[in-house]
């Protein structure tokens, strides 16, 4: 989930670099437990640069990749049923749910990357179902294996991975005047939301699962 | 939401220091769109720096902040009915879902700040049942008006604020080498983990609201 490995010195220099801002801040001592800080250089659970991006866009990837290991999770063993699985009429289904992730990983793709605030034609055709989700959701997204989801939210994300190489931490400040609740917006901010969102619907994918016929109480 | 407003020159620091990190990337032109950089010192919707904080630690809390707004857009309005409306005989109540935001903000706290695996006696009897869910928190957890559950959770978000002001970034960098499925872990991601757990159970919310006696459909 998490192939790009940080180079030691990207991380020195990320701790190194945020020392020097620091100036004017009073530093209570860490605590012992803090002291003994020995910092691997991969792992899914590293927040932090990676290898390939610039320091914070890095760092936005890392969660992101970490949010959407946790989605998989929710996933393992999922049959086609469960997927297309609808716990009352007003419900959207495990299988809606991920491709509106992808669908809504595509929207931000659009915005972010090329100043679009509405999907194209052809985005609208693949995706609008997926992006709205309900009846179109309910009534165009079922009858697939887990596979045909996990592709499109992986190919999805090989995009958003080979933009974010040509960004920089400069273009994820960069700010939207208008956007959340008609107010500036920066692309870390929208970023984060695609990241969030997934979690929100990784809490409804769990709360179905829990309710699938024969299922055990789902965790939280 | 978003009280410490960002010196300009921390947030010009910031974008210096990233772009200085990243020679040998090759760094495609920005869009006009993206030319048109108008960087705010404040707001909402702006991932980033914050007065007060080191940079990492700030950006952190920019997004915690963020998340908080978007699940207090989500509870406007609850009756002490609706935040004790249980779904069905598994379901957790948005109250107790809140407490239970509270409750895991207590213990990486005492994870992150205090060193300890574990909460102490003090917080398993206070928050115990918050942590737990299930019949703990159907049990016990209920009858109050939503400021109840605002006013706990804003006073734990004032502790973390007043702990993140006397840290810096390399320990928001510090590993713990086994915890997340044993595994090294750093402080930046379990306190990802701690906003994006908002968002998991803000979907939940927004399920368990469209489907109150007499609601609409929820949005996603």
């Amino acid at each position: 989930m998490n192939p790009n490995k940080l180079r030691p010195v990207d991380r020195r220099r990320f701790l190194i670099t945020a020392t020097s801002l620091v100036a004017g801040i009073n530093l209570l001592p860490q605590t012992s437990w803090a002291e003994e800080t020995n910092l691997p250089q991969t792992g899914l659970h590293i927040v932090g640069p990676m290898e390939g991006y610039t320091p914070q866009v890095g760092t936005l990837l890392s969660m992101m990749n970490w949010m959407r290991a946790t989605v998989l999770r929710s996933l393992q063993g999922l049959s086609p049923a469960d997927l297309d699985f609808l716990q009352d009429p007003k419900a959207n289904t495990i299988g809606a749910m991920l491709m509106h992730l992808a669908a809504t990983e595509i929207f931000y793709q659009a915005n972010t990357f090329e100043g679009r605030s509405e999907p194209n034609e052809a985005e609208k055709k693949q995706w609008g179902a997926a992006m709205e989700l309900g009846d179109a959701g309910r009534n165009t997204i079922k009858g697939n294996k887990l596979n045909y989801y996990l592709d499109a939210l992986n190919e999805v994300r090989e995009k958003t991975k080979k933009e974010f190489k040509q960004r920089d931490d400069a273009w994820l400040m960069t700010v939207d005047p208008k956007f959340f609740g008609g107010q500036p917006t920066n692309n870390y901010c929208k970023w984060f939301h695609v990241a969030e969102h997934e979690s929100n619907h990784n809490g409804q994918i769990k709360w179905i699962k829990g309710r699938l016929p024969g299922a055990k109480r789902a965790k939280d």
